[in-house]
């Protein structure tokens, strides 16, 4: 009796998962984490409004989700100033990039990436046959210019670029791309991964026309707004590319409370702008104990700050095993040499008192 | 400037959605509907422990959800009484089936269904370029035995069957499946689609070994669970055809108080049989009102009936158009000679009321 015949590509693809969540971490290790810094969620919540509006439409449950997200992209539409036949609402930006994968990449076509960039991205070119092409960081920083180099380099049908970028916190400024975007071979295109935006200075933030047909931008209710569990992304572009999304996504896959959770948060900006304060003061502080402890933050656009262990990526890795062991969830870079660094997120007083305790110890462990 | 390079296949597909949401047409006829009887949610909701569960969960949906769905796939385990790598959780039916056809369908691998069954797998199909070959109900319900001679005849690598069937609300019993499966040819999977299992007679429901390779079973929290908006399916079946869903998957794609809502919905197993009583009490009433106006209803093992108009499909869509627009929202099948029917989903007192009082009316428009 044999099995199902798998596709030739299914059968290829290795068992390894972009990320281990900390649930599973929490459960081999027998302990809860005190302090949930590792996969840059917004320990502040949501906005209290929006928690207040699920809560109150968790009675609706068994009603399917609108499969147009007719109410949450007018109000995108109007937030981001642009026609809402060019917004794409989806189960998270992890959804949508294997939706823009799967619509541009067959077996052999070529995606260019930054070596360390996002590995959930890596993971759906890989899912759908693709073959990557990845550029090293300059300076810590996802370096335009040598990706769409490299794309026209390789023919490349997509390059994926985060601004600001994660796992680093570095950011390009909007004017630099907009420049780069004259440099884009033809039919490349360029997808913005914009999960961080909402801390970004306003500079970092390009001004493209939402029509171009070079560029498409994703962005999160998983960051700002404090919403990760929700599974809430959305991309914007131009219409031809954003009505093609229709054709292959899962037109049922959102989940009705969060789609009602999200319109809520959009609509309390002043909860985002407090968000905002308290993710600035929290890079202070990440900062400040890096400081005390002998070791530098990079700048940061995000809710995140790379600090740098000043060795090499075993060195960080054993101090990110301290920090792991005594309850503080936080990850890493995984290339060199950006795997010098330790990845912190933000986080409430008590995030960062339990940081502070654990780091000495971590790199005293880390240093025997 | 050249749009983005979609791959041919991308380029190739139609346009067109599976279902248009009851949103929608609210939006266009400017008005909600009284009865909101055509998708076949629960309208008895789910069980006030899941509703309190998840109420308490919003606060955590910073967070994101556990990637392995750990503590719910324990608990459909034990439920199941199956081992628990054997268990895959995900976005609905809808997510599983696209999940599965990625697996298995290529471009030309050819996949078995019945003409007029579940269209959302057929838009899965033709998504990845699979070749759909149809076989007729026999009798309003799905031909097992006919599917499986069309799939030696094809060399077909996927056969779709629902049992109970949904749009006609039919079922094949166990014993007849089990027998079945001695006929299945060769590296031919049976995805046997358990949506409404919870409400189907237990002679419906087939004994298979879960490590049985030639078998693959869904079912899903939007039905008898009354979970619809939250978007939590399972699969279950032999662990490396379930491991192979860990390749491709979207690891981050279940919504974190969807996720504990589930749990605590299958540890009420008393409000999952009221809900059947409710049902039931709700099939009868449908089936009296059809009786009523001189109509006569099919059986059904689910929570649903289809009530066959007792003319073609012209005339039932006619009787569905004067229903949808006395604001009582129902479905109808898509193919002949099943759509002499119009699909109606049970719900309270209020909402047969509103059937009851829209029907004669719709009738005797259609009749016009």
């Amino acid at each position: 009796m044999t099995g199902p015949r798998l596709t030739p590509l299914a059968q290829s693809l290795p068992a390894t998962v972009p990320f281990v969540g900390p649930e599973e971490q929490e459960r081999n290790r027998g302990a809860a984490f005190a302090a949930r810094l590792g996969a840059n969620e917004s320990v502040f919540g949501p906005s209290p409004g929006a928690i207040a509006a699920m809560q109150a439409a968790t009675g609706e449950i068994w009603m399917y989700g609108d499969p147009t997200s007719h109410d949450l992209r007018t109000a995108l539409a109007a937030h981001l100033d642009v026609p809402m036949p060019c917004i794409m609402v989806g189960e998270g930006i992890d959804g949508l990039l294997g939706y823009l994968v799967r619509l541009l990449v067959g077996a052999g076509d070529t995606v260019v990436t930054s070596d360390g960039a996002y590995p959930t991205f890596n993971y759906h070119v890989a899912g759908f046959g693709g073959v990557l092409h990845k550029v090293p960081y300059a300076q810590d920083c996802e370096d335009l210019p040598a990706l769409i180099a490299k794309a026209r380099d390789v023919d490349a049908k997509l390059i994926y670029f985060a601004n600001p970028d994660n796992p680093m916190g570095s950011w390009t400024t909007g004017a630099e791309i907009e420049a780069a975007l004259t440099d884009l071979p033809e039919g490349c295109l360029l997808l913005l991964d914009e999960a961080y935006a909402e801390f970004a200075p306003e500079e970092a933030v390009p001004r493209i026309d939402v029509h171009d047909p070079r560029v498409i931008r994703m962005r999160t209710f998983s960051k700002g707004y404090g919403m990760a569990g929700a599974r809430v992304g959305y991309a914007f572009g131009a219409e031809p590319l954003i009505t093609a999304f229709h054709k292959i996504r899962n037109h049922f896959g959102m989940n009705r409370v969060a789609q009602i959770g999200a319109l809520a948060a959009l609509q309390d900006q002043a909860w985002l702008a407090h968000v905002r304060d308290e993710v600035v003061a929290s890079r202070g502080e990440i900062t400040r104990i890096a400081a005390e402890n002998g070791l530098s933050a990079l700048p940061s656009a995000t809710n995140f700050v790379a600090v740098d262990c000043g060795r090499d990526g075993d060195f960080a890795r054993a101090v990110l095993a301290g920090l792991v062991g005594r309850g503080v969830f936080v990850r890493m870079p995984f290339v060199a040499p950006q795997d010098r660094c330790i990845r912190v997120s933000c986080g409430r007083a008590e995030d960062m008192a339990a940081f502070a305790a654990a780091l000495p110890e971590a790199l005293a462990e880390a240093r025997r």
